[in-house]
């Protein structure tokens, strides 16, 4: 088969995002070496472009080889070691996913857990945090791509700062479609993926590291298990020594560098009122039509990211393939306990517009009378 | 600065290689979702071609989400456990980050370590396996991108067939233009990148393990250090459960799956034919200019990547930034032991043919008697 021929997708599900098409052009432009000075030039403008999306001075912000879960591991593989306490908020699967790579770095890790749809109580998490004040990390969720809940940082960030403790969020899904302010917040680290809000395929995992994370790291007992992921040996490829470490993909660089221009043409503040107003909307709507929605309460739900379940107890399933097969739609289905009972729908980046949104509704229209 | 300013490179260093303006256009297609049919059927076939490249029945055969050290990484973590003993053969870059990475995972590593620019004696390694049969794995480079070495497999390989220890083969700089026959030679895990011989832009390590390795991962004590890179996890999303793990890098795969029908189209053996006689053909070249290759003896020596020192003591970095600044073409400098002293200069891919060289020389012949 000829990729040609591939039937497009309007893709709506939880992430891969669509891809403008001045985006998909970037990743064609000519490779160039990963120490080729017009492309270490780039690569200074995409993470100096990172910063303003993260709202953070720190130095130590690049983009991970790798995809959102790589940008998840690099912060806990770079911050814990054997013996740690990791303090986790679980209330969905990226929180599983968080509380599982901790264990295997050897943490001894204190869930905080919640019910799935529902944002985690801060005080909650400030109290696991005093009972447990020796902690390396505590590490949140801020927009849970299983359930379409938004977590509050701020409390969290506030008890934390003067501690020991470092702050680690998981902004795989809020980036560029919501503000992540890591440095207003007291975020120690913070990662993404980009194929949610910013609109790039998936590949690279957006990261930043605080100073103060910077300095634990540095005074680590035992190496870091990931040579891969290792921050240190990262940071001198992108600092002033340029010291070669891996082959970045070039490629996916373009196409984050060329995300960034857009992001910047449109403005922060515009996307996100834009990722925002879409969102209300298609809830509206979909609760016109009989769905419930998953996550509450109201101003808990992302715009960016809607769970409902269906009306009328139709099979999810059944109707989720019918919209991809008869309409090229594609919308997620469940994961975990929600397997099977909601689908979620993602409005991100070159997908938080109107006539997707026109789109979308009208082949549910279609579907739903007759499933 | 726009994408289209940028200056065309001709990528003649150890990768990445020139990528065809065909794959280059692959990565343009529009993306799809991970669980979409289409780019699931996509990826079967990405991984039926893998296997013929890796000369190899093996199921569990697949492109890992991260570069070439993101394979070797893979392979590493999922054969090693803490107190385990791993073999590992150095004689360059490649075979140092190897004995480093298994360090990382808590084993204790046995190094043969020869001459950087020679290959190892594969009796060294029969006998380091004889004194430590007990080894959880032998771990060879087999083109050693830092030196331009060819390392013989097939003695290895007898040896530790009836043993208990994996035989790991780093194929990263082989891969698509040399045999690299897994089956016929008795690897269990092999690992390669795509920016090399393969003509893709870097992102993906293509690599498969034999059911014996499979089976040792089953029967593991410890979870993998890396949750990203567990092959149980991700064999779970490419068999027939389909079950998420992370998204992978969509694009990049079209890429491979375009680099995979170019290969397919020419044949093996006329793309190993190709790379063999532009390979030689320079070598003779630069010999004629009194360029002195750097490893041997000559059956040694890599067709796909040329090491030599600079004839008459000149300063390599200087000549190197003018073949780039004056004439857009990347070679690469020497690391390690041998920075500053040689070239290395690759003809992989899409960059193995004639005309390439012709323009490299005529740049050469310039630039050479003024420095």
């Amino acid at each position: 088969m000829a990729l040609s021929d591939l039937s497009g997708r309007l893709l709506l599900g939880p992430g891969p995002s669509p891809v403008s098409p001045r985006i998909l052009q970037a990743m064609a432009t000519e490779t160039l070496g990963h120490l080729d000075p017009q492309f270490l030039g780039l690569l200074d403008e995409v993470n100096e472009g990172l910063r303003r999306l993260f709202g953070t001075q720190n130095p130590t912000t690049f983009p991970v080889s790798g995809t959102g879960s790589a940008g998840m591991e690099a912060a806990l593989v770079n911050l814990l070691e054997p013996g740690d306490t990791a303090i986790v908020g679980v209330k969905g699967v990226f929180g599983t996913r968080l509380a599982e790579m901790a264990r295997r770095q050897g943490a001894t890790v204190v869930t905080v857990e919640g019910d799935w749809g529902r944002p985690l109580e801060p005080q909650r998490l400030v109290d696991a945090h005093r009972e447990h004040p020796d902690a390396r990390l505590l590490a949140l969720v801020h927009a849970e791509t299983s359930t379409g809940v938004r977590q509050p940082l701020e409390e969290v960030g506030r008890a934390l700062q003067d501690s020991e403790t470092l702050f680690v969020v998981d902004a795989v899904t809020s980036l560029a479609g919501m503000p992540v302010e890591v440095d207003r917040v007291g975020v120690d680290v913070c990662y993404a993926g980009t194929q949610k809000c910013l609109g790039v395929p998936p590949g690279l995992a957006p990261i930043t590291f605080s100073n103060r994370a910077m300095d634990r790291i540095r005074s680590r007992e035992h190496p870091v298990s990931s040579w891969y992921l290792d921050v240190n040996l990262i940071a001198g490829y992108l600092g002033s020594e340029r010291r070669y470490h891996h082959t970045a993909p070039i490629n996916l660089i373009y196409a984050l560098y060329e995300a960034l221009g857009e992001i910047r043409e449109e403005g922060l503040e515009a996307r996100f009122r834009r990722h925002r107003e879409v969102g209300r909307r298609l809830q509206d709507e979909l609760e016109d039509r009989g769905f419930e929605p998953f996550a509450g309460p109201p101003e808990a739900r992302l715009p960016q990211l809607t769970a409902v379940s269906l009306p009328g107890g139709r099979d999810e399933g059944v109707v989720r393939r019918r919209l991809l097969d008869e309409h090229g739609i594609e919308v997620g289905g469940g994961l975990g306990p929600a397997q099977g009972r909601i689908w979620r729908i993602g409005l991100m980046g070159h997908g938080a517009r109107h006539p997707v949104i026109d789109r979308l509704l009208e082949a549910v229209d279609r579907v739903l009378p007759q499933s």
